[in-house]
């Protein structure tokens, strides 16, 4: 498999697009910009699916479907955010089509017009607050507590697997309160929970904050975010909750009666996380052997392969990988016995390894003899043998060091990437070398923020909420500062 | 709740309406067509996901996602699809919006026209096949089983939730083989899904068979079906499997190198039920109080209510409630425990009630005293007292018991609406007295199908498997019949 397999040091941006199509997690489809996640990749976000869903209901929220079309005329009604999403989208205009006049295809059928046109959604704010009017008439009605999850389409002119594509999935969580303060204690767990999600579960160290003005959501009063750092030195923001203040209340009119018996506007947050997870995962931990996942994502956690000879052998050595197996899965271990004799265990080797099972366990006659198996990590590469009694508590413990040494590992490399630049020429420097995220002072303006951006690329990616807010000089005008914020080029 | 309900016999099609309305389960949204279904309407929606991708995982599918846009000129490779899909479809003809010249609103960018339209998927067997071509070279990478849960778009004219609407909620499975055996046996495989799921999770008994020539899917070779009868005595198709032969491997190219080095086209299945399920779970078992839900898949199966009248009394209630809560959720037995005090136990009791919540438990001061609990089924509307020991196993066995209950009344049903007609006077006095299925005699041609549709508006719900494949004498044109065929209005 990993044969003409691109290197991150030749060409990281092909080694990513590489490592997504031979590991089988996605590959273009025929309509520009739109992906097919293949079913190894959609194992992967289905695990990821299912661990935010339950956090999700943990904390209170349950899911809800709304139309994939919009009125175009809802986007109009709330200003900023038509500007940020209504211009790139996919517009329906007809709803019928016909046979051409020659009889040799089919065409749009005129007399078909929508009166009013249709978005596919880019993201359901207009929507699900034009519904919640009247949902929502008194304070028992809330908090209202709802996600979705759903296919989402931005039109997109540069699109990358996972990273950047027409089309989406996500889960989009869309909550309504009585008070400004609830919507903000909200806004805040649910940046918690993905912070939990990053870290428990992608193995990935995230810098949590709020973006600033010019980065915010269209839409939001404030938009908090979690950023990781990639390999190559770039952040991706891996998730972003919004405090949508009144907007879009105010917008759609959805309005109810306090305690006092008094008409108020609802308040809102907003909150979502995309398949754009699946290319942080993918390139926060894969090498130039394959993709790394971590195990409680991965498809399958354990592979078994047996190594044999003859019928003879199989028949010992199927016995004992048939009874591993079982005593792995009655753990809750996700296992894949690999006895397909249509290839050799080089090649299974090969396969599994650039496919990122997190272990390996290889069972041959020689093994049976003296009772133990062979297990190969796929973090660190390293083969041992383990006794084969007591073998699926060893393997939940080894699956659990594999998990906690992908996140250490991570985060000693976002430790390394992490520099203080107080001078321009520093600044410039370390963007310049792609050197992770860069510590500065900046003056507070939109208009530094914007020069910085031209000449650098780098952007803020956040604010942090705390530990960076002892005041300064701006690294690039030298006007006072109010603390560092943390730039760098992102996906 | 139940006030101003409208009752099953003053107007079916109304009670359906407020009912779906009443119970939360979704409404009609701003988009023509287009619903929204909220969360409790979702939460069974989940149900019915959960139970039907374990079966599918069972039986050796993965799932995968392709996407939702579909170019027009797809829909002209397979003559016969393009006939039953393409011509009530969405259209997407443009990518983007602008502001208008008066600057009161945003308009279609005219310069931004697709040079060929996209279609809003109606079904994927297009884009899938097209896929698969890269995907399929030889005879080891057959079969490929795969599924989707997606959201497709069929723009229809008269729209009625659940059972009939624009926007809805489905699973595509699509397979390829090598063999038209291993083909047609995916395709009796997968009903078979459907009618466990059906039976076992849903309560509902259903008909299994094949479709006449008429009423089969678009591009298929054969339709299998599984047909239920509704309390109106209509018919209701509750999940297709379809045999499409090599239709769209020709169409898409999509050939393998068999064992023995020759070039074959693949044989494909293809299987789907939708959110139209939630319109049969309703309609089949929910009588004039309300809705009734399997157990299997109600949100919550069991609810409790405490009763008290001071804070004495609610501190012993609430905490004999918490432990109750407790054993059930133990015993992994959803329950949701009701202790808001805005509302009094009679609104609580007549709210669940109207629910569908299977199991009700009341506690008050004086059961505490005795030991017992009240305990009322939704399915009799049945009380009774239950000692307070042991109670876990109780309800579980309770559940267990409605479960069956549900799935024997609706037999019941259906045999005392099941008839043979053998005259032409015996079938039209039948169906138009709406009394279910019609067994009778078909000559077999298409021409006497559709004209005892036109007389009758029965249509032939399904060909039975076997049972009914003694000769006869067609029941409308008097001439020779292989067997019995069901009849029925459907909707």
């Amino acid at each position: 498999m990993a044969k003409n397999f691109t290197t991150r040091k030749q060409d990281y941006a092909k080694w990513y697009n590489e490592l997504v199509i031979k590991a089988d997690l996605a590959e273009n489809s025929a309509v520009r910009g739109c992906m097919v996640i293949k079913p190894y990749g959609y194992g992967i976000w289905e695990n990821m699916q299912h661990a935010l869903d339950k956090m999700f209901k943990d904390t209170g929220h349950s899911n809800a479907y709304f139309p994939i079309f919009i009125p175009k005329s809802f986007f109009s009604k709330e200003a900023s955010h038509v500007e940020g999403f209504a211009k790139e989208c996919a517009v329906v205009t007809h709803y019928r089509l016909k046979e051409s006049d020659d009889k040799k295809g089919i065409v749009v059928d005129e007399d078909a017009r929508l009166e009013e046109e249709l978005i596919v959604r880019p993201t359901s704010e207009t929507i699900i607050w034009d519904t919640y009017r009247n949902w929502i008439q008194s304070y028992r009605d809330l908090p209202l507590l709802i996600n979705q999850w759903a296919n989402v389409v931005r039109w997109e002119m540069r699109t990358r697997l996972f990273l950047r594509t027409t089309e989406f999935l996500w889960q989009e969580g869309h909550t309504a309160h009585a008070t400004k303060a609830e919507a903000l204690e909200e806004t805040a767990r649910m940046l918690d929970v993905y912070t939990t999600f990053a870290e428990d579960f992608m193995a990935l160290p995230v810098w949590k904050g709020r973006k600033s003005e010019s980065e915010r959501f269209a839409g939001a009063e404030d938009t908090y975010c979690i950023e990781a750092l990639m390999q190559d030195g770039k952040s991706l923001q891996a998730g972003t909750s919004h405090f949508l203040g009144q907007n879009f209340a105010k917008a759609f009119d959805v309005k109810f009666l306090d305690k006092q018996n008094k008409q108020q506007y609802v308040w809102a947050s907003s909150w979502g996380v995309s398949t754009r997870l699946m290319g942080a995962l993918i390139m926060a931990h894969s090498d130039d052997n394959g993709l790394v996942l971590p195990p409680k994502l991965a498809p399958e956690q354990v592979v078994i392969v047996p190594i044999y000879k003859n019928d003879d052998d199989f028949e010992r050595v199927n016995e004992k990988a048939l009874e591993i197996k079982k005593q792995l899965q009655d753990k809750g271990i996700r296992v894949k016995y690999d006895d397909r004799d249509t290839n050799k265990p080089g090649w299974k080797f090969a396969e599994y390894e650039f496919k990122g099972v997190p272990v390996r366990i290889a069972i041959g006659p020689k093994d049976l003899d003296k009772g133990t198996v062979e297990v190969a990590r796929r973090d660190t590469l390293e083969k041992s043998f383990y006794q084969a009694t007591d073998l699926a508590n060893k393997i939940e413990h080894l699956l659990d060091n594999i998990q906690q040494n992908l996140y250490n590992k991570a985060l000693d490399f976002r430790e390394e990437h992490t520099h203080k630049a107080d001078t321009w020429e520093e600044f410039k420097e370390r963007i310049k070398n792609n050197s992770g995220f860069v510590l500065a002072h900046w003056d507070g303006t939109p208009e530094t923020e914007e020069k910085i951006k031209q000449e650098t690329k780098a952007t803020i990616r956040l604010i942090p909420f705390e530990g960076y807010d002892e005041p300064g000089q701006c690294v690039f005008s030298g006007k006072p500062s109010k603390g560092r914020v943390v730039f760098a080029k992102a996906y």
